[in-house]
């Protein structure tokens, strides 16, 4: 990392692979959420400060999580299969955080854990509940400024149900920077619709069809015909399928673009299932990331 | 599962493996603990309740740990590797619980969290704390009348920290039944003289010398004739390693005796280290309960 970041804190520094690959926590204060906000980064053995070559993987997590449950219920294979493509991995929060950030405590799916990757516009929210400037602008160029070692231009994107939401809306986006692909676990399709993205919209004040990623693809944008391929699993026995999910929205508006929908059999929503199919997205990501870097 | 059995409470039943593997979180009521005990089970798509074929691997966890640890954090590499072996595991909790049951909250190597896989002497923990005889006896012969696709005999043990000290203890005692393989990450090597196991050897009121793997190993047992090798990993940025964890007394009295102690760079005490080696030793407990099997 950089010297000349003093409001950079790193919490924990843990070899995660075989191979050496390490796992750093880290602390900064955020000038688009107006607080400290706390991110894992994994980088692969073969990370150099001195190269500018990784490319680098976003993960965006569901509600209720914060930026330590895919390191530690995913990341031991993600880690593995990161390390074998040589990507690093940033894992955000999914909400500002502090005593000062209104919530709704009673709420899970409201408040703090459940930023919905959108910039809010209504009071008290729009003090803080600004995530889509977060991923989209000021975690991208902090970790290319903090780690010189990755790609500024080479990244990607996935993520888990109100972060699978949060990955297909901002690859889909037209102001939301260049990724090279993107993919989901059993992201919220068409939160319009959904009592979830409904309810949130309407706190933050945000025009939901802006962030709507059926709606986003039945556009058929600039941003849309970049991606050859969009991943997406889904479990069949995962209990918000129906009412908050809805992937079949999703591919009934699509014509030409390719979306890989895979219904898996038996599987919920928790991260046993990420963890299951997590290396096959990554492989994804990889293959996609790394032809680009090698034209 | 046996219908026959009301007195076993399955909480959940999550698929995690991508072939159909499946992971069970059970209670029961111990005769042997005197309350009630969680256990997690994975069991293997290849899994037949009327074929009796399954090796069981168990695994202990450390202190402060319960049932969850190992399969939440480890859990998706474990049981891939298993899956592909065609292993069972069952992951026991770590000490009785309750509201009954005796406890030194403000010490997390005392109490509830830290049964040290041993049965206690000494009011008033002798009532609950006999944590030796759950996973030597009840634990066993429940899995095997209950999951009657799992073998009676080809068992195996394994475990970190604490969890390790109880399965190499486990695996070398002369009553403690039959186990085909052992292995164990960052073990409490020598308890009788780390701090950790001085003080519950002492408030249990055990005799530590009957729990002590270096001293055990000392003896040159049948028990231990039985192993070809013992499989240990251990990080070299352990905060636990010189003080608690001794693996260097353990090799100190080995004569004949193989054990492969892999000392791993840069790795800590946490799950991150279980997870990047724990499909080594799933592999290396397979090929001795698959071999035995075979015979």
């Amino acid at each position: 990392m950089s010297s000349s970041s003093p409001e950079l804190k790193v919490l924990s520094t843990v070899t995660v692979t075989k191979e050496g690959g390490i796992l750093k926590r880290i602390t900064h204060s955020s000038s688009s959420t107006q607080c400290e906000m706390t991110f894992g980064i994994f980088l692969p053995s073969t990370y150099d400060a001195n190269k500018n070559l990784l490319p680098v993987l976003y993960w965006l997590s569901g509600l209720t999580c914060n930026d330590t449950n895919f390191e530690m219920k995913a990341g031991p294979k993600a880690f593995s299969a990161a390390e074998k493509y040589g990507l690093a991995i940033v894992m955000p929060d999914t909400s500002p955080r502090g005593d000062d950030v209104p919530d709704k405590p009673d709420c899970y799916y409201l408040g703090k854990g459940a930023g919905l990757y959108v910039d809010a516009i209504k009071e008290p929210y729009d003090k803080h509940f600004k995530m889509y400037t977060y991923i989209t602008e000021e975690l991208p160029t902090l970790i290319s400024k903090e780690f010189s070692g990755t790609s500024q231009n080479l990244k990607s994107i996935f993520g888990h149900s109100m972060g699978g939401h949060g990955a297909l809306t901002i690859a889909l986006k037209a102001n939301a920077g260049s990724w090279k692909s993107v993919s989901a676990f059993a992201p919220i399709c068409n939160p319009t619709l959904s009592p979830w993205g409904k309810a949130a919209f309407d706190l933050y004040g945000v025009d939901g069809t802006q962030h709507d990623a059926t709606i986003l693809l039945s556009s058929s944008s600039k941003e849309l015909a970049k991606y050859d391929d969009i991943l997406i699993d889904q479990g069949d026995a995962d209990e918000f399928l129906e009412n908050q999910l809805m992937p079949q929205k999703l591919l009934d508006v699509v014509s030409s673009q390719k979306i890989t929908l895979n219904m898996r059999k038996g599987f919920d929503h928790s991260y046993y299932f990420i963890a299951a199919f997590v290396e096959d997205h990554i492989e994804f990501h990889a293959k996609r990331l790394l032809l680009e870097g090698a034209n």
